[in-house]
């Protein structure tokens, strides 16, 4: 079938032609009328909801209520914290005109929304035993994108930010950490991506952050991605706004604000994550059909296929299996076998006539890796839930896998241009944003974080030769 | 206590400030810094979040699909279709800069999407098999207001806004119809409220339609609220967008489209339903706690009954009751009491050392009009589910009794002017705009909506005695 059909763009000929052909052909998204804004179809929409759920669930258990806080952002408010509307300027979109007049005062559509929450905050605490304040929004924001790529940079992207207050320090990094912590297992377990928690350096902190830490994720380009990121702000946002509270002993102090988020970018680093050369690779947990069935046969024996398709897919549903028959009838199976592979369905049951005869269906994996199997209706439920688990396990295996053939220590600068021309290099390094500046000059890559695991080591930068900073080495790579 | 520091203003005394107390006391909501933004906090989340899942499984078991759609609209697109322009005019947000420079078009802040999802249905339907096209998006929009009131009509809130296109229009009217019954059962079954479905007379049409439908709400003070609204929008926007198919014969096509959407103004019509001159009343399904726990004692007596409370709550949860310990030391039993109340809580468990030693609990229901009664703590999760249930389905019929008190049959003008004081007239009508404009003038009552189930009936105009129009009687009251 032609590629300009239906199929797409090798990887290893133009990654990036490979992804937004997969992500537009497999209907997940496509480009919105307006400058850099996208349209999130049902099928990418879905997987954003099953990651929700995922997330919504972790950031509820771990003590945080949902709250909406508005759109629109007074312009003065951002000019209060100096540092945050500095890294935000070049990016907002400005309400000028309302209800048929100009506007006294122009409003910003949200870019993040710490200084609004940062506002009401100030409202809300008063005593100790208001804190820790811990709240989490589900929303849109806004941020003017030159050169948008679906999902990875729009103008406008949807996400949840979490914003927090605390009496102390302490408290407040514990709350960073756990996030991070959060954002790490979601990434593991839910979207198979085998994230490195670590620290930002300090050329890569949020606007206004005091310390910002970030799980970082392995595309398969060797390109790294920001999956989520935690910040701990210190007592900058809690100046700006007057966050305070009175403490045990009736004196006045500054709260300790934290802010993180996760985003739709996710759906983009899934797919990078897992792709291949004919198309998405979802994993089970986040795949809106896990199982499609695909009954094979003309007329008579085409009904009885059929129905017995709609059967199994009832009890594929009872026991809790995302299932999905296929009875198009205008399109040929091996069109339907192409469609669902390039969007990325886990696994795919066929059943014909003869199959239907003997009692089975014949599964066969996305990845094409282990043949067509036959499996008995009978038990079907109970082998395609074990099937999806395994598969599960396989892509975070895979993905893990990949990730250390492409991650190197290196020590010498010749070898680090090599490196992260093809995927990360753990490199010693001085701390000095000059010197962060000429390696992204020379080889386009990025301290991407500090690893919170990695071990202790000092010596050299890799580049200049300096004494390296951090007590550790720093990821570098190049980075979306 | 004084009603300036935690009680509200009575219904009967100033309606108007009661629900504006009510909602800001009880930590639903309140005013955000851009001029008519709102804050939704937690508590009034919540029960968004409660009705969110009532509504979008509905939605999904009827079909539908979520997407999510651009927040800004190129100002051309609302151009295309004339009626719908000129119906949103006046309440527009414009985005004239970005990025640090002026756009070359304006953007408007979505103010309802029918023209961005127009766009972009016209690229998705080519034939017959892509129809029915069935997607719903939850979503904030934009309105500009000049005259704003928390929940109700505010700058921006949130929605669901489902947009469908189809064949021919007998389909499109079935899905018009069929999204007006979701509504009226979520409101009904689960917000307790007993709404009216009905058409809307040609005046009250959404801007751009062919026939909007509504679900119409009555509050206490006797006016009503239009808690959704249902819209068969003709071949109108298929036309000013291109939405067109190929038929099974081969010909071109243009569909017929719906739109449909409830909003977060079901929270103040929640309130404004149920609430009392105590505060708020929430119907048990959408109540963020449904039982809240009040320990009672000091000291070791203290200690014992917490944790005889905890381990209540714990068995409730596990029974699927939203249970709630109050063990805040600083404040007393009291306190908790008319907190509690004023904030809507069904049911009120308290336990003192007494109690605990008789195994009992003393329940109370928010609305006090069955004393206090011992509950066994053994039997507590049975007995309180049950409770619940009856006080839910107390609600309704409470609500369903008020609203029939309040509307009569009206056939004489001077009846229904005093009728529309106080409630609903069912009155036959003329149809004619101008009939309606000078009802309106004199008495602020409008056309809410010809009910769905009112019997055959024709006459004279209740106002200018012209032959009544609809073939039945009209509903006549104030609105929110």
């Amino acid at each position: 079938m032609a590629r300009g059909d239906r199929g797409v763009t090798p990887q290893s000929e133009d990654f990036s032609s490979w992804y937004n052909e997969s992500v537009t052909k497999a209907q997940l998204v496509e480009r919105g009328p307006a400058k850099g804004t996208m349209v999130i179809r049902p099928y990418g929409y879905r997987i954003w909801e099953l990651l929700q759920a995922e997330l919504d669930r972790r950031i509820k258990d771990t003590g945080h209520e949902n709250a909406y806080f508005p759109l629109f952002i007074p312009q003065s408010y951002l000019q209060r914290e100096a540092e945050h509307v500095e890294g935000f300027a070049p990016e907002l979109a400005v309400v000028t005109h309302a209800g048929g007049k100009e506007l006294e005062e122009p409003l910003i559509v949200r870019p993040t929304s710490e200084t609004v929450v940062g506002e009401m905050m100030a409202k809300w605490v008063s005593s100790y035993r208001d804190l820790p304040l811990l709240l989490n929004q589900w929303a849109n924001v806004v941020r003017w994108e030159l050169r948008p790529r679906l999902f990875l940079r729009t103008t406008e992207f949807l996400w949840q930010e979490g914003h927090t207050a605390h009496a102390d320090a302490a408290e407040a990094m514990r709350e960073t950490l756990q996030m991070l912590e959060v954002y790490t297992e979601v990434c593991r377990d839910i979207a198979a991506i085998p994230v490195v928690p670590g620290e930002k350096t300090p050329g890569e902190r949020f606007a206004g952050a005091a310390r910002t830490f970030s799980v970082e994720g392995m595309m398969r380009d060797g390109k790294a991605l920001q999956a989520g990121t935690s910040h701990y702000l210190g007592t900058n946002f809690a100046q700006a706004f007057g966050i305070q509270y009175l403490n045990r002993a009736g004196q006045r102090e500054l709260c300790h604000t934290t802010s993180w988020g996760m985003t739709t970018r996710m759906i983009g680093a899934t797919v990078m994550t897992h792709g291949d050369d004919k198309g998405l690779v979802l994993p089970p947990k986040l795949a809106p059909h896990q199982v499609v069935i695909v009954p094979i046969g003309r007329g008579e024996e085409g009904a009885a296929v059929d129905a017995a398709a709609r059967e199994l897919a009832g009890r594929l549903k009872a026991a809790g299996i995302r299932a999905h028959v296929d009875d198009r009838p205008q399109v040929s199976p091996g069109f339907k076998f192409n469609d669902w592979e390039l969007r990325g369905v886990p696994l795919r049951l066929e059943i014909g006539p003869r199959d239907l005869a003997a009692g089975t269906a014949l599964l066969a994996r996305r990845l094409g890796d282990e043949g067509k199997v036959a499996v008995s209706l009978d038990t079907a439920p109970a082998v395609l839930a074990a099937a999806l688990e395994d598969f599960q396990d396989f892509l975070l295996r895979r993905a893990t896998d990949f990730r250390a053939s492409r991650t190197a220590i290196v020590s010498a600068w010749p070898e680090f241009a090599q490196q992260v021309a093809v995927g990360w290099a753990a490199a010693l390094h001085c701390g000095r944003p000059e010197c962060e500046d000429e390696i992204k000059a020379e080889t386009a890559a990025t301290p991407r974080c500090v690893p919170a695991d990695a071990p202790a080591e000092s010596g050299t930068c890799v580049r200049c030769d300096a004494p390296s900073a951090y007590g550790k080495r720093v990821l570098f790579g190049r980075a979306y």
